[in-house]
């Protein structure tokens, strides 16, 4: 089975009583375990773990006094991901779909769907349907998109995206997302590890549902679908964010990493992947 | 107990093969019961029954072949709301708050928090927490928007609102929610049905959430909120729509009613009222 | 010469005393001569023309105690277009254009030509400079939106339209406006009479500047270039709207005719036609 | 009479042949004449001086081959401003305002005057007209905002900044415009020089039109109406950048100043300025 050694470290100057949401550990699915995990905050803290909304994120909430204030989670996580065909993935008609995944259809804050619906039609609707079209899409955004650091900022949308062409990770999972919920396909904005991203950062990718499954696509191209470890799942990037804080503090440092420590697999397959 | 009387009538010119997601019924709370209901599709259809979302709203999908489709829906609702006294129910901080609210801060579609936490904090971070702050919110909404059927249209968001400064009710609770999230206050939106409405229609209000309770506001003083049933619960409008399609039918007619049948409450009443 | 019989009736209901600007009548500029007019207001108004804009705009300005309103506008006018063969209409490079034409590639209102250079680009930067990139231009905003009354807002703008795909005159014109600019070819709206329009009402459509001339262009395909009469120029609907209106007045009618009333040109003629 | 001594220094790795449009040298008005005036290009070009836009801005066009290219501006400037009893200015009816000023009450790029016009209505309405009322705005501006350099991007409007509550000197400018337009009172932008401006750049900031005459206004209370030197007049910045290139050129260096050199006026009076 592939093994993946992922830890991020943050330090913040906190400057007054604050109390912090963090959502860096790994999500245990049935095909994504961990195998360890320590959580250390330095100073000590008393850490509470919320289990929060549809796909129950894990956040730890701390009230934290002023102080510098050092975070650093280390895990070995296990994935059995289950890798199908790409061409025996079909999409669902929506008199199928099991209820849960409904709302993924919805548009949200960053993922305008409604919008977006008429360019959605109008560039894939020929598109035969399945996991090829989600794939289409995604190139599309590939392919449309500059990826360009500091082009975007916390609160650009997917039709800003569509318009301006340019953008990270979470801009091109909101796109793709859109242009999915708009041909209505269920799809969800997931916060993870990614092996070997350069530069090293968290990461932001999608999941369409498709054929029954949660699989997993990465517009960007920056990392396999194979090498994705699950922080956070959500409607887009508003529900998984790292951090959030009510009060004041200052982030000084972010170190994040992910590897392969056994089994790795061949990146080169082409493969419907769903650790969900 | 209060009783109340409610239901909807709709009438669909279905032209293609439609599948419909109908969110009309009552929902069941440990405030609110439903003594009786009748849910009748003309022609007769095979209903699904599904439970979507965080707070399990209750859709009815039917695939519908080209007809003319009647859908009625008849209830009698019994309400045993909390009623506390609005100076007693105070703010929760979010280091006590319980996980599952924590997702109601976050920005959505039709609420972009984050993008008026600043005019938020600017107008009302100095009124005394509590009840009454998101009683003031909900007079300043009613206060500065103009009730103006037809100047807006689905994709009206909360900052449009602000702009624009007219409405109806869904962009009413749109604002009030956004501004209670932008001062850290969990805030949702509710669909349903409201005694003495008028026009008689599906409603939209809100619920904010305080001293571990959600609390019912109507920012547009259409309705007292004893006299509120609930349908459905979102973030805001996009997760309770009270018909969603997939194919083609135009709505012909559309009915709402909603009386109560005993024990009226004294609605004058200045009360903190909670149904969830 | 072609001559054009064009004329336009407005009643309003006057509530209080209203400032009145109105932009109803023909422009005369060397390829367009006005050689019979009549503008009647009833009652009978003290009525002062105003020359507005860089264009020169001609705007009739009245002062109205409440009323009932009536403004009646006849004209015949005769137009002399220059007539080009598009295969030798040239674009210009910015540093050989005239000063005064610069200011029609800047971004404005309801053109955000900068928010659009990148798709502009990204669509037509392989297509051949000159009249028939323009054409083209046209041809995709014909071809992907769909004539939709009541589909936009006076507030809509280019980028709304791009992605709802849905407009009517004035939406076509802006959104071909600022492809064209972000291409670096200065672009205009200008507002007119159209033969044989149907429905019949007042028009919007667009310039190009292409080697030396203003180069009409009509992307909804409603009129022939050769049966539009100016009234106003402007860097978009926002300068030429029919009335703008200081007080309170209710339109109550509104008739807009244009009819040739002697030589009839070949509309089915390819051409390049500048009035300006 | 007070004489200043403004310039700026620019200097660009151009990569590609290159068309700027440089807008850095002062206008001349009535209230405003050049005693002196040098501008260099290092390596020596061609250069043309174009006249653009209703107020006549001079622009310098130049096309560069790949070099490093210096653009050097001096000059000496006398200004002679109208200095008028704030009381004694008032606002004028549209009835009555000159037609060359109308222009300046259409919505613009950056100032999107119709959407803001309730909330200035409701905010403004009822403050005594005149320049106090202008006044009022601009302190509402400063009071409102906090000035915070990368806050907003060059496409940041005035309703996007009226929401997120920061900007810098073109934001502060582009609201109160807005505003101003929103009350029917003419309103334009203008960027500058601005004596003792820290940090020194080109600046931003508004004239409206009261009583026959522009009145100078600056929101940020950065600098002293007394000691701004026009350069250009437009309806928001996209009329006035200080550079706009056609190719491909990196801004290496920007060096602005601006000095009193004799006869310091008293910047403690309050004053109503036109240099217009």
């Amino acid at each position: 089975m592939p093994q993946f050694q992922i830890g991020s470290e943050l330090t913040y100057d906190v400057r007054t009583s604050t109390i912090f949401l963090f959502q860096i550990t790994a999500a245990t699915t049935p095909h994504q375990q961990i195998v360890f995990e320590n959580l250390l905050f330095d100073p000590c803290l008393t850490v509470e773990t919320c289990q929060v909304g549809l796909e129950g994120n894990r956040l730890h909430r701390v009230v934290v006094e002023p102080c510098q204030l050092k975070i650093r989670y280390e895990a070995t996580i296990e994935l059995t991901p289950e890798v199908d065909r790409p061409t025996q993935v079909n999409e669902m008609i929506a008199s199928q779909m099991p209820a849960e995944v409904l709302i993924y259809m919805n548009p949200s804050r960053y993922c305008e769907s409604e919008l977006l619906a008429r360019f959605a039609l109008e560039e894939f609707e020929l598109i035969p349907p399945g996991f090829g079209r989600v794939q289409t899409i995604c190139d599309w955004v590939y392919d449309h998109l500059e990826y360009t650091p500091g082009s975007t900022t916390p609160i650009t949308t997917a039709s800003d995206v569509l318009l301006q062409r340019t953008g990270v990770c979470r801009d091109y999972a909101h796109l793709a997302i859109s242009l999915c919920r708009g041909l209505g396909i269920p799809a969800r904005y997931v916060s993870g590890y990614a092996v070997n991203l350069q530069p090293p950062d968290f990461h932001g990718f999608m999941e369409a549902f498709l054929d029954g499954n949660w699989y997993l696509f990465d517009p960007t191209r920056l990392a396999s679908t194979l090498g994705l470890v699950r922080i956070g799942t959500g409607r887009d990037a508003a529900d998984v964010a790292f951090a959030t804080l009510t009060g004041q503090a200052i982030l000084l440092n972010k170190n994040v990493w992910a590897n392969f420590s056994t089994d790795i697999p061949d990146l080169s397959l082409i493969a419907a992947v769903s650790i969900a």
